[in-house]
């Protein structure tokens, strides 16, 4: 993977930076923000971290989430260079408003819309933060400790930890290196799948007590009583698609969480390369990956379950 | 990780050989029991591959799984040359009653016997399929897509698929080498973790329902009216104790399985470095790793679990 010499002249030639990564932030969208910024201010540059959302509170172990920002209110964006991570386009991140100086792009999402003065876009990048890992080598910069532990994170998150089937031989030489600069793969997981609030485990078996199978699809629920009793937000809900998938016979798992009255937001995963949930969750307006995606139904849950399933017939 | 001389020479000189390993076997008693006797045969050598128990169902993927054979009866042993696998006394693998013309350990375990004519045993290794790697190398033989996929899963399983402390650059090198050989990370895991069958699903939701929490410590159960009701058996729950970890608070998992009446089998897991459950396991006359170790109490439920919390008050 070689960065693009536009890119690298880019980021050498500018001062002052705001990165910034989409809304709803994940581990690949805060490590490489993160990592970015230490490697720029490490080359004596100024770099402002922003997210419109905060850190979610188990990231908060990323050394360096303190740098995110959700408020740039008092920036004269005009005198900023913009680098925007992990999507391609200013209204991902919410700041489609803001006018920068210049801008750049790093993202590995399929979907590229037309932004930015120079882009490197690499759908076929298992995730943004392995882009950031060669960016910063060829940048000349020490990978540290602390940006090893950010780009490690990135990188197992959007692989599953080595799970999924972007898991190639270069994720895990990266990784390696990773860990040689000071990345501790225990640790990191550890606070990635293990520091679960007993609301949110509460809340994880009444979900999976809901399950209901139709052929090879798994359906699960969670309602606006559930997440009031568990005292639980919808964030707390992001893996829970993930166990039906834990079924042989299951091909796709679907979540449907309550958003307010007769109104669901829809998390799809599928297993294996057969089942593209993307098309799924298109056909009501919502989009994602090929094994994870998301869309919104309004109606009731019988009727929005019905609606989906006679989606997924249409398209297997 | 180079391996001794001695046991390349003895590999070399012997031609029948018996492949042994544990009882109960894991993915990397298994994985690296079928890729070293593919290597040997590759060799023009004859190779058995032997474990007392059965290859669990979600481990037949592994190609060349139907080597094993469970039974010995037909065999002359003292014609035979043994070579046990992730173990390191014949007793493990339930052989202890045969004798062989000469015996190889290789092993990673810590509590090693005096048992082989020539010994490799290094618990520093993170598995055994590892060692098997290099030994295979040394020997000359080409990593086959199979071999591959053999040690991609010996190595998997014993590293919590990269997840644990024993994930090391060297860990991640050689199982980038061996995707290049033909294993496949996705179809691995999913095989590994996302072939549970109904009643297996259904039972992890009694068990977990079951959940009490003392301090720092999880405990759930299962008796033998659940396993009876969800028709399961004891393997079905063996990863069961890992889901009470996902609790930020939770230091050890403990699952107490019944048997028979007041008879309970315990599995203990552990989180980080400060609670090593083989020290508690031993008291009750088990054993085990210090994330994970088991052990058996005869006792009613209650007192059963009175008592392994005054043992672990005890160790801490």
């Amino acid at each position: 993977m070689i960065p693009p010499k536009e890119l690298l002249r880019f980021l050498q030639k500018e001062n002052n930076f705001v990165i910034a990564a989409h809304i709803s932030p994940d581990g690949d969208a805060l490590g490489s923000s993160i990592a970015l910024s230490m490697a720029l201010e490490s080359l004596g540059k100024k770099t402002i971290v922003y997210d419109k959302d905060p850190v979610p509170e188990f990231y908060k172990f990323l050394p360096g989430s303190e740098r995110f920002t959700n408020s740039l209110s008092t920036l004269n964006s005009q005198l900023s260079t913009l680098v925007l991570l992990d999507c391609n386009d200013a209204e991902r991140a919410g700041i489609e408003k803001l006018q920068f100086a210049s801008s750049a792009v790093i993202d590995h999402h399929e979907t590229a819309r037309d932004f930015g003065d120079v882009k490197w876009i690499d759908p076929k990048s298992p995730a943004t933060g392995l882009m950031i890992f060669y960016l910063i080598k060829e940048l000349g910069v020490t990978v540290t400790k602390e940006i090893a532990a950010n780009l490690y994170t990135a990188i197992a998150i959007d692989t599953g930890t080595f799970r999924y089937s972007n898991t190639t031989p270069d994720v895990l030489r990266v990784s390696a290196e990773l860990i040689e600069a000071g990345a501790d793969p225990s640790c990191i997981a550890e606070n990635l799948y293990e520091t679960w609030t007993d609301n949110r485990f509460r809340l994880l078996l009444k979900v999976l007590n809901t399950l209901e199978i139709y052929n090879d699809i798994a359906i699960t629920h969670v309602t606006l009583d559930m997440f009031r009793g568990a005292g639980a937000a919808i964030s707390d809900t992001e893996t829970f698609p993930e166990f039906p998938r834990k079924l042989k016979s299951i091909k796709i798992s679907a979540l449907f969480r309550e958003i307010e009255n007769n109104h669901y937001k829809i998390s799809l995963r599928s297993k294996g390369r057969d089942v593209n949930v993307a098309k799924i969750a298109e056909m009501f307006g919502g989009g994602g990956h090929s094994n994870a995606a998301g869309c919104k139904i309004r109606a009731d849950f019988k009727a929005a379950k019905e609606a989906l399933l006679k989606a997924v017939r249409e398209i297997a």
